[in-house]
């Protein structure tokens, strides 16, 4: 058999086999990017299943439309508004089945082979994945802690042909947990508006910030119609429910809807109406408090074990929200040496390389701590440091 | 802005604008697909929800693998060897956002731009606009009474270079209601072994059959692994759930999970639990005779109402099962004038040209009985009767 020549990307990769490993059910992992499951609502879940079949049944079990159940569109309209200061119609909204569904469209309206995805450098791994079944080329836009450093962007738009999008996380950054400033987001859309260069925000953990308040979004921003919001409920309410959002202005979004038709015809009704039902029903905003209050705990649990354990020279981030933290070992210090040490002694991040899609450095980690109880957590980070010093 | 090429072809068509058409409340339209919605299973999935959130919902909502829930597959597994006499372990088996998905994934996993993709002549819309978006040449198979024709494809086959794979439905066919006989399976077979030819075999509707017994699927006949097979619980279950799934030799069906993992990650967790434990706790079988015993129905008044009403030289297939049967128009007679005559009459079908991806031949109709009480039946079948005596 032949396949498409796309398929030549998306094989086995180390990273893919590396994270196997992580797996094992005996390692302490850092390496996931699960929500707390213990937080899940179940018995609303359980209560509203049940009443809204009752209640709809005939039309929640049957074919709708591809756009998405009108009621719970609303309510994201609305949400954004609140949350990220946005303007949105419920008519530019496309619900999907997950939020990683809306980079796997992205890349199949924008992307011919050999086209140019800009993204931070580091990135998120499943968007970089997502688009790369197009084949694109990927380049690196130069971040600092700051975030993504516009005027780097700039030079790089001044120079380089055939930049369709740009993918962007400016809300605790998948891998870094990294956020942009409000000047930073200013700048950044000046010089997008300049080069009229379509945008990709990614907004899945916008929501679970533990300190200070939550910044306007690019979307808020954006007088041109270049950005393209998303979403998702999978941080904030579940993610076995596949479901997530993209806000685009109209003609933009219809594009969306028509890839959406072909590839799946529409996302699951009933997790739409559970949702819908579950936000009619109780209140999202006293749930989404509850997480915040664990992972922030989480958060300054892992701070303070890397503060106290890890030997001088490895430093990282302190995410002001979200799921992930970000390592960086000493020069000389080998990520994929202190991966397999960890591996030995039962613990395990993600190798920061994985999150790059062209350059290698071969000294950070990824790390997620919103899966996993305290003692797990001074663990885990007491054999990381041990791992470390022996790889010094 | 500057899109992928790919959407030149997937912009509005003449077909999409007329279906539109049909949608209007008081049209009685033969044009959709829909279930019957009054036999959908509405107490026994309320309560099957909401005793599995409670049960398992830590898990149930949680992120889960690609591939899909294991006891799910398992039964899949299970009934497609007791309907379909296939042999398909459950690890070869994917968990998909009904079978559209699968569609999409197959252009996917092996269409370049320019590749062949074979299908029936006539052949389902909706397929035909997933792989369009990989921008393949299609070649149509000619087709009688019996369904495809072996001896046709072998000739293509023989003449034509870079075909990746033929779609075909060889069960209830969709638009035409027609069923290869077991000769004709035979036959294929022999000719896609000779060519060695991946077969994408949809089957959304192979349980419901009206009349005599259920035929062996290509599947049951692979003998070198070309097969993949596409199901979905859309037509004996519910659709508003997204649950399809595709059975492939495992080499070739890790390539389909790879894709599934950077499309959507996995599929609706909460749908996948509902439909195993419903199969769990009640009996599956039962419910599909309730579902054949009212489409037969259906498909009886419908049949008789055309040979009351219908004028001398108007044709249409008598389906042993599925949703779906053909008109063809007499000579002279044009599909186009009828459908908006029909319109005028607030009656409506699908133009059959819109089953074509290349040939037009606007002499035929796409009807559908399933969701459609008796009454409106005859009634539309009046119509309907009156439009062409009108275009003749």
């Amino acid at each position: 058999m032949k396949f498409a020549t796309r398929m030549e990307r998306m094989q086995a990769s180390e990273i893919r086999e590396l994270l196997k490993l992580t797996a094992q059910p005996d390692i302490i992992s850092f390496a996931g990017g699960l929500p707390a499951p213990e937080l899940f609502p179940v018995e609303e879940i359980a209560k509203v299943s049940h009443d809204l079949v009752l209640k709809e049944g005939r039309q929640l079990l049957q074919y709708a439309t591809t756009e998405g159940r009108p009621s719970l569109r609303a309510k994201i309209a609305k949400r954004m508004a609140d949350k990220y200061h946005t303007n949105v119609d419920p008519d530019d909204i496309l619900i999907t089945t997950g939020s990683q569904q809306c980079l796997d469209f992205a890349g199949k309206l924008f992307l011919d082979p050999g086209d140019v995805v800009l993204c931070e450098s580091p990135s998120y791994l499943g968007a970089l994945n997502a688009f790369n079944a197009y084949q694109p080329k990927f380049v690196e836009v130069p971040t600092d802690n700051g975030g993504l450093i516009p005027e780097e962007l700039d030079k790089i738009l001044e120079t380089t042909p055939n930049c369709k999008f740009i993918y962007v996380i400016p809300d605790f950054q998948n891998p870094t947990g990294r956020t942009w400033s409000m000047e930073r987001r200013q700048k950044f859309m000046e010089v997008v508006n300049k080069h009229n260069l379509p945008v990709l925000e990614d907004n899945p953990y916008g929501e679970l910030r533990y300190e200070g308040t939550i910044l306007p979004s690019l979307k808020s921003m954006d007088t041109k119609g270049l950005v393209m919001f998303l979403g998702t409920f999978s941080k904030i309410f579940c993610p076995g429910l596949r479901l997530g959002w993209i806000a685009a202005e109209h003609s933009l979004l219809s594009e969306f809807v028509k890839i959406k038709q072909s590839a799946d015809l529409h996302t699951s009704n009933f997790d739409q109406g559970v949702a819908d039902a579950y936000m009619e029903q109780y209140d999202l905003d006293e749930h989404v408090k509850e997480i915040v209050a664990l992972y922030k705990h989480r958060r300054d649990l892992i701070l303070e074990s890397m503060e106290k354990y890890f030997p001088a020279g490895t430093e990282w981030t302190h995410p002001e929200g979200g799921l992930f933290l970000w390592l960086t070992f000493p020069e000389g210090v080998s990520a994929r040496k202190v991966f397999n040490k960890c591996i030995e002694m039962k613990v395990a991040g993600v190798i920061g390389d994985a999150f790059y899609p062209n350059q290698k450095t071969d000294r950070s980690m990824r790390i997620n701590y919103s899966n996993m109880p305290d003692n797990r957590i001074v663990e885990g980070i007491q054999r990381m440091a041990k791992a470390i010093k022996e790889c010094m």
